[in-house]
């Protein structure tokens, strides 16, 4: 007699994006033969670079000679790639060991399953506005009676608002939390924590014996000197925090997915013995991944240096030129906005005040233009919209153009 | 104040292949230039079809221009991989919809993962022996108190014991289980239930309002007439049972990366609505996962038909007359075995009622060929070892020629 796991229940409507896709695809019949210029969800769009399709094919060769051919891997990703990883995080002056690399298929499938070592009823902080799928895969393991209508939160949860009056940085927590998310430059208000912020969180969660769950998914976006490309730049962070990162914005990867998660060794919590955290999160990939793909492990570790790490540069620079068109476009329309120096996103206020669903039904009704609105990624976010810089230029500039002629305010 | 999930800790000793590994590094530093003989992991050795790789080849060079590029795809799959999948199935007379199938990154993340659409308390049932993935991935997720060392299993679950008397076909349970895993043809005895012994189990789900969860991943080794390549052959499976499939032992994927779950929409169990059990799982994946490598996909396409098919069931041939050498080698040498027929697994009795890690020890000691111990698949294993096919015709020929030998019985 089996019955449904009532957590799941709890969940409140659909993930945010496959709504979004649900109503332009509901637009798109009602408006036959008309474009749709997709500023919303973070999907890149330019093509993969050279040295990482070389890599990758090289290696699907491999796989055609039997004397190079090679099945399963370790669960935590190849060696070469483990320690080319380690290198990568020298360059901001941290030192890792490659035990404590942990490659998986993409940050989303880490993020949702990092939550899966540590205790049921912990009690989790998130940023308001953030990222979905810290708050979903939580409230799915068993960590929310559900959704509260009344302020368009989930039970049980601690939300650290980010709002204009701080700079969308988030406070330190209140009350007791067990497990921190964090996400630096933030997806979706693309603000950056610099150093002593940051240290504010280390010195919390290293007090309160919590964890930080820190998502470096966009480091590579950081243009400006004095913030940090890794929570491990922070002294005394491998005590207290698990870094969670993606290949997916930096190199084009968001399909041939490739990410990776760093469990330090010397991670504590209140009741874990020396070493536990890292051997849980390796029983957990052991027994519920069976690693990476290969051919996209070797791409991976071409976008880490040389050419590869050129290119995807590269690709990082005109997705971030992309972004500074969007922040005058929108600044030019008389719209107040955020981010968009260190990070892909702009997180740009919507005018009088207007509901962040409304605000997105005109963009798209009046200039074609699909963003993602900011009440998606929660209550703070209301009043607000994220706008991608993941597209071709031209579909950049004229959306921009569209917003300009058409957007009534 | 952080915490650790304590069901983790419930898990004994460590998954079963690093633990094999272990010993066979320990073995090679105090055996220094003998080559092992790998008839251990069941992981593929030959190249991947020409075919296959022509279409990851192609897809790779569409990621290098703008215009043909992708990035994130659904969670769910590619749609045209999720309709080839479709067609797949009507060889067996299963007729399915696209929005029951869900493309993964493998069979053993989906059968680790299934369990969590479904309530913590629920009892599970595994056979005995059985992929350990099953039974860890319920342990972990807290659904045992722990391991019984003086039954050799976990508290909790409930074991159908798979014997030479039942010739290996699991006996249906003789209490109350909310979910019921089997795999068929089986890991790691190599039996196969036919359409009336997998009939009966249906009708006991049915009956019970139980799940069964059904991994089919070796069904294209099924040689001989009469059994099922898919549970939806028995009338009524729609109702009962979710398929778990990969792509791994069918077309050398083992490193690439690919499976699929289907989740019929007519799925019920006790207390879920119509269609719930389907939209649990796609908002599981789509809150969990980001998709499988969209070049991986275009390979896997490539194997669902045409040349690609004709390429990989080239690639089962190999592997079962390698499975067929086996078979017969270890019966000239007296040994007792099983399987190896309608699957690429060879489970044999050891000799004399020796342990299991007692005998891979020997055979590694004396002929250098490395099995994988039954105990570690349950104690029902405890006197057999499961001899895999996949490796080289060479070394299993070597392999056979040094048991003859050099194994003394």
């Amino acid at each position: 007699m089996a019955t449904v796991n009532k957590a799941f229940r709890a969940l409140a409507s659909g993930y945010l994006f496959p709504e979004i896709n649900r109503r332009v695809r509901f637009w798109q019949t009602n408006n036959p033969g008309k474009d749709v210029l997709r500023l919303g969800i973070g999907n890149t769009t330019e093509a993969l670079p050279l040295a990482l399709r070389e890599a990758m094919i090289e290696k699907i060769n491999e796989l055609g000679d039997r004397e190079t051919y090679t099945g399963y891997g370790d669960e935590q990703g190849d060696t070469y790639l483990r320690e080319g990883l380690v290198e990568y995080y020298k360059k901001f002056g941290v030192e890792l060991e490659s035990s404590e690399v942990f490659v998986s298929d993409g940050a989303k499938s880490d993020a949702a399953n990092i939550q899966a070592i540590f205790a049921t009823d912990s009690i989790i902080a998130v940023t308001d506005p953030a990222y979905p799928v810290y708050v979903d895969s939580n409230v799915a393991s068993g960590r929310s009676r559900g959704w509260d209508e009344s302020r368009g939160m989930y039970h049980d949860l601690v939300y650290l608002s980010c709002t204009e009056e701080n700079s969308f940085i988030p406070p330190l927590p209140s009350e007791r939390v067990d497990l921190i998310y964090l996400c630096n430059p933030n997806n979706p208000t693309g603000a950056v924590m610099n150093h002593a912020q940051l240290k504010e969180f280390v010195e919390y969660a290293r007090f309160h014996k919590s964890v930080i769950i820190y998502d470096s998914a966009y480091s590579e976006y950081i243009t400006e000197e004095g913030y940090p490309h890794s929570i491990y730049e922070i002294e005394g962070a491998k005590e207290c925090a698990i870094e969670l990162s993606s290949f997916s914005k930096f190199s084009g990867f968001t399909g041939v997915r490739l990410g990776w998660t760093i469990v330090p060794n010397t991670l504590m919590c209140a009741d874990s013995t020396k070493g536990e955290l890292n051997r849980l999160w390796n029983r957990r990939q052991t027994t519920f991944f069976n690693g990476a793909s290969n051919i996209a492990q070797r791409g991976g570790f071409a976008a880490l240096s040389g050419e590869g790490h050129k290119q995807s540069r590269a690709l990082v620079a005109y997705y971030l030129e992309n972004a500074r068109l969007i922040r005058e476009g929108l600044e030019a329309k008389g719209l107040t906005v955020y981010g968009g120096v260190n990070s892909p996103y702009i997180w740009a206020k919507t005018p009088n005040g207007l509901d962040s669903w409304r605000f997105f039904d005109q963009l798209l009704d009046q200039c074609n233009v699909v963003v993602t609105p900011g009440g998606g990624f929660g209550p703070a976010g209301k009043n607000f919209i994220r706008v991608s810089a993941y597209n071709h230029r031209e579909n950049v500039v004229i959306a921009m153009r569209m917003i300009q002629e058409h957007l009534t305010i």
